[in-house]
Parts: structure tokens; C-alpha cells; sequence
């Protein structure tokens, strides 16, 4: 367990769990979907705009479920384009800038290997509901493992700078990897009852897939030992999400009734 | 027939053909695309990310034939990304800034409509590769159509203020229109041989279902007689072209060896 900076809202711990959930799948979503029309190629265009679709679509999911089980008329829409930023639940890593394509790559590697972990617990979930969502949401994400795992591959095992720039990316990332298995007393709350996994037994497991595929790309793990940001969970962002949120709240902020 | 402005080069007529195809729909995919994450609704945002895939990867079919029916050894991303803006085929239709999304909506319905009747010739091309492509690309485009159509009529028939834009987006798109339509010596070439449709037979019946939508969408039908712009198909772009070029091809021009 790690040191809350601020407190949860325990009223609805269930609701702050598809949130978090949600929130993580949509703003990495976007930040990926930022790729569009600017890939480095028309495959890895496609692709990643794939993988955002996915992501987007999952959040989608998981937020509609989560104003069900709130049980105040909110839609997904409303969750995603009337909250503010400190009502957004997000991995900080997850709102990061884009980035260079090595970073985009890097991030979604890190993050999809977490998911993967985590949906292969959450498709036994007791509630049917989240269990379906898990077992849909967890064949697209072994495909972003493979997808970015290749990628991780081929840039790491690459030219000079290929290399050297996926090394940055896996450096500068590495300050927002501690957040993934981060708990408060939302995540203690449904250990009680059965109903959300103990992050802590994922994390053996995650740091062995990604060891070795860094291994094998001939990249070096970055130093564990440094300040590790935490804080998403609460509500804690960057300016950076601002922004974000700016350019994806606008629209639907701006004609809230009409049928833009 | 309409005046050319320019001569298109008639040494690869197929070639250019095939080039036409694809960069329609490479450049009105990236237009398209530029709603990715910031839609008006989460579905919708899902909905035209998905249309922009579907005409990317459209565009990325034609453009590989391309290259292999030009034998120089293009491939699609060579065609994609090391072009200049007067190399580049497009309807002048497709490189319009992204505009509100009724223009969308506009572009995608006039376009798609169009590209319907397109693809309902070349299914039964006499070259097999193409029509394969075209049979498809029409699955795709029939859905496209309908869910523009689906926006044009809520829209259409929704509040004074959606009513107004979208009446708007025709106005502004219709001096785009008379090119669908299009041709000169490569089409007549081609036409002689049977190897693609007389574009003044699918005329009509586009004339016919645009009327009946925009009728049922309680819009008016913007007036014919006016300066129509043509050009494109032999390399006259607007500035805006060069922007969106800029965007897509710079990150792989800017490293055209690197696994980037």
C-alpha cells in the first residue's frame, strides 16, 4: 500500500473502481488517437488508431457501467465530457504528452502488459457485468501487448537511434510505473469483499514480462530507485491533462444541448 | 467532359486511375481523422475514427496496386508520404479543412453517395484486383453513406441552430461537387477500353438520392449554377493541401531509413 496523498471518496467504492478503470482507458485513448493521420507509416497508422478505438471503446464501457452503478442519470458522455480534471481518475502515466512514436510505443507496452494482468483477473470477477467487460477488453489488449511488445523489439534491437530513443522512452516513463500498482482504500474496501484483485500480487509478474522483453530488445531497465509520482487515483494531474481535456471537452461543452 | 486545366499524363493511365482512387481517400481519411478525440460524442468519436479507418485503409489498397501496376517499385508508403502536393490526385472536396461538424457530415454524405455508385461499377471490373478491391470497399462505403444520411437528416430536421449549420455545409461544399464527376483523357482512355465507368451515367441517380435526402432533411438543394472548381485530378491543390501534407508526412520524411 502506498501513502494516499488525498483521500478517496469511499461512499461508492465501486463506482471509483469502473471510474478509474474508465478514466486510465480514455485518456490513454486519446493521447494515442492523437497519432492519427501522422503515424510513421500507413500500417502503424492504422494500427494505433486501432488500438485507440479499442481503448476508447473500453473506457466507453466501463464509464456507462459506472454511472449505472453510481444510480444518478449520469452517461458516459456526461462522465467523459462534464467532468474537470480533478474529477478524472487517471494513471498520471496514462495523460502524459504523446511524445515521439519510441514513447508512444514504450507507454503502451508498459501500460497494455499491466491491463492484460489485470483483465485476466477481472474477467472472474463476481459481478458478471465487469466480468464481461474484462473478458471482451482482455482480447484487445494482448493484441497491444504483441503489437507494441514487437514494436519494443524492433526499435530497441534497431539502429543507433532507434536505441538510444527508446531507452529515453522507457527512462522518462519509468517515474509513473509505480502508480500502476497503486491502492488506497477504495482497492482495500473490494479486496474485502472479493470484488477488485490485490494489485501488489500482479507486480512479480508484470516486472518479469517486462524484464525480459527489455532483455531482449537490448534495453536496460531504468533504476527503480527514483521519486515514483502517484496521485492519479485522486484526482491529482498535470497541467498536461488540461490541456487534454480542453481539446476533447470543448466541443461537447460548447453546444451541451444541441445535436452537434 | 469538362476543360482540363491542366494535361494529366496519359502514359500510365491505369496507373493515374488507381492513383485517383487512392488519394480521394487517403487525403478525406485524414481529414476525417482529424476528429479523433475530440468528437462530439464518445460514440461518434468512435463512429467517424472508425469511417476514417475504413477509408485509410481503402486508400492503402489502391495506393499498393498502384505502385505495383506502375512497376517502379513504389510502395504505398512511397506514394503516401514522398509526394508532393502537385503530384497528389485528390478531389478538391476531400483536402477542405475538417470545418463543424456538419461539414463533415456534408463531405461524407456527398462523397460517400458518390463513391457508392463508384464501387457498384467497379465490383465488375475487368480486372480482377480491382474489383475485388472495389466489392470491399462497399461494404464499407454503404455504411458510411448510411450513417452520414442518418446525420444529415437529424441535423436537417433538428434545431434552427443545427438546421442552419448543416444548410451551411452544403452551401460551402457544393462548388466542390461538379468534380465527382469529373474526367478527361485518362478516363476516356480507360472508358474505351472498358476499364473504368462513364462518370456522367452515375450523374442521375447521385442527383437523385442527394435531392431526396436533403428534401426529407427539410434543406434546400444549393444552386447548380455557380463557379464550380476542378483541378485536382491533375495536381491543383489549395494551400490547405500543403498543411495537411506537412502534418502527415513529416514525421516520415523526417526519418525515411529509421524503424521510425
Amino acid at each position: 500500500m502506498h501513502l494516499d496523498h488525498n483521500k478517496a471518496d469511499t461512499s461508492k467504492p465501486f463506482f471509483e473502481y469502473l471510474l478509474r478503470l474508465g478514466d486510465d482507458r480514455l485518456i490513454l485513448g486519446h493521447r494515442i488517437s492523437q497519432w492519427c493521420g501522422v503515424g510513421p507509416y500507413l500500417e502503424e497508422d492504422i494500427a494505433l488508431a486501432n488500438i485507440a478505438l479499442d481503448q476508447i471503446g473500453q473506457a466507453k464501457a466501463f464509464l456507462e457501467y459506472a454511472g449505472e452503478v453510481e444510480g444518478e442519470g449520469r452517461s458516459e458522455d456526461d462522465l467523459a465530457y462534464f467532468r474537470d480534471d480533478i474529477d478524472f481518475r487517471n494513471l498520471q502515466m496514462a495523460e502524459q504528452p504523446k511524445g515521439d512514436f519510441g514513447f508512444t510505443i514504450a507507454r503502451l507496452f508498459l501500460f497494455s502488459t499491466f491491463s492484460e494482468l489485470l483483465f485476466e483477473k477481472l474477467k472472474d470477477h463476481p459481478d458478471n457485468q465487469l466480468a464481461g467487460l474484462a473478458a471482451k477488453s482482455l482480447k484487445e489488449v494482448r493484441y497491444h501487448v504483441r503489437h507494441s511488445r514487437d514494436w519494443v523489439l524492433r526499435l530497441g534491437d534497431g539502429t543507433d537511434e532507434s536505441h538510444e530513443r527508446i531507452q529515453k522512452a522507457f527512462e522518462d516513463l519509468w517515474m509513473y510505473t509505480e502508480e500502476l500498482f497503486y491502492m488506497d482504500d477504495i482497492d482495500e474496501l473490494l479486496i474485502k469483499d472479493g470484488y477488485a484483485p490485490n494489485l501488489a500480487d500482479l507486480q512479480p509478474e508484470w516486472n518479469k514480462r517486462v524484464n525480459q522483453t527489455l532483455e531482449e530488445a537490448t534495453l536496460k531497465r531504468p533504476d527503480d530507485d527514483q521519486y515514483m509520482a502517484t496521485g492519479g487515483r485522486v484526482g491529482f494531474h498535470q497541467e498536461e491533462l488540461g490541456y487534454l481535456l480542453m481539446e476533447m471537452q470543448f466541443l461537447r461543452r460548447s453546444h451541451p444541448e444541441a445535436e452537434w
